[in-house]
Order: C-alpha cells, then sequence, then structure tokens
C-alpha cells in the first residue's frame, strides 16, 4: 500500500520544464554532487539518507524536491527510504548535451 | 589610444572559469538573449546600447559585466560605442556542449 509520505510526491516530466527552471537546478553545487553521484550508481541504488552533504536535513530535502520539479530525479519510497534515480534518458531527450557539459565533469 | 572608459574592461579567460561562475551567467534569461544575439551576428558589430532589452541601463551593464567575467564575451570600446564578441571558440574548449545545450535552443 502506498504511504500518505508518498502521495506527497510529485514529478514533472523533463519535456515539461523549461530551461530556465533546468538550469537554476544545475546551478548549485551541492545539486550537482547529488546527480553526479546518481550517474555513477544503479537507478534506485541510492537512499536520500546515504548522501554525504555538507546541509542540513530541512536543506536536503529541498534540493531533491528541487531536482525533481526539475525533470532530473524520480523517487519513490520503499519503506523509511527514500529511493532516487537519475532520469538520464527522458532529461538528455528534452536537453541534449546539458547534462554531459555540467555534470559529467568536474567543477 | 585607448580611453580611460577602455582600460577599466576586465577580460577572464575562459578556461580561466568554473562551471558555477558559467552556469550563473547562462542561469538568467536576459544574457541569454544577449548572447543569442551575438551568435546569430558578425564578431564586433553589436553594440551594447543596440539590444533590445526589457531593463535599465544600470542592470544592462551590470549583464554585461557578468558574461565579461564568466568568459563569455569580449568587449572593446570604438568611440562612443562599446563593441562585443561572443568568445564562442574559446569557451567551446573550456566548457563543451554548454552553449550548444543552451542558446542554440529556445528558451
Amino acid at each position: 500500500m502506498e504511504s500518505a509520505r508518498a502521495r506527497t510526491l510529485t514529478h514533472v516530466e523533463p519535456a515539461e520544464v523549461a530551461l530556465q527552471v533546468a538550469l537554476d537546478a544545475l546551478a548549485d553545487p551541492v545539486r550537482r554532487s547529488i546527480l553526479r553521484d546518481l550517474a555513477t550508481h544503479e537507478d534506485w541504488s541510492r537512499a536520500c539518507g546515504t548522501f554525504d552533504l555538507p546541509v542540513t536535513k530541512a536543506t536536503r530535502s529541498h534540493h531533491f524536491a528541487v531536482l525533481r520539479s526539475a525533470g532530473l530525479i524520480e523517487q519513490r519510497d520503499e519503506g523509511a527510504r527514500r529511493l532516487n534515480r537519475l532520469r538520464r534518458p527522458e532529461f538528455d531527450r528534452a536537453f541534449p548535451g546539458l547534462l554531459a557539459a555540467t555534470i559529467d565533469r568536474a567543477d
């Protein structure tokens, strides 16, 4: 059964995202580090709590919400863990070359 | 003879620019419109005052300064006009694919 927490997760299709929203999401070093982490791990293998980020829990949640709103990640709850997937194929279709130019390189 | 105004123009090599600075510069719709304009005109053919921008003169100057600091444009004064060039080849070398993904497409 889907939890109340899972039902609150709103996702946006990359094709529906404005370039401005995509750039705002990518123009933050913590969010780029999350995306690089996801890019180098299997889909759904990383839970939000396992990322080593230099921010508070509230800020962490905000970063993940921004990435979701920009069509960059998909999330699903599995018990107490919130698992993540980089939406690489669909984001690349909507914004060709943008991830390659931003997270496939060092900062 | 170089004017005092021209001497105050500071340029930054794209190779010296951090990805964060490049993304901050590109994550603004007015600055992207300036870059698209430059991308479709000959080098040095566009003076700052000729851009049709929905901003004050001070904000306009700020946008051009940000673009210069991010290694995206080169400027030079010719009489009362400040001419511009998109630093496409050198920026593309420093950030492969980033301009293609941001200004070679619509917003």
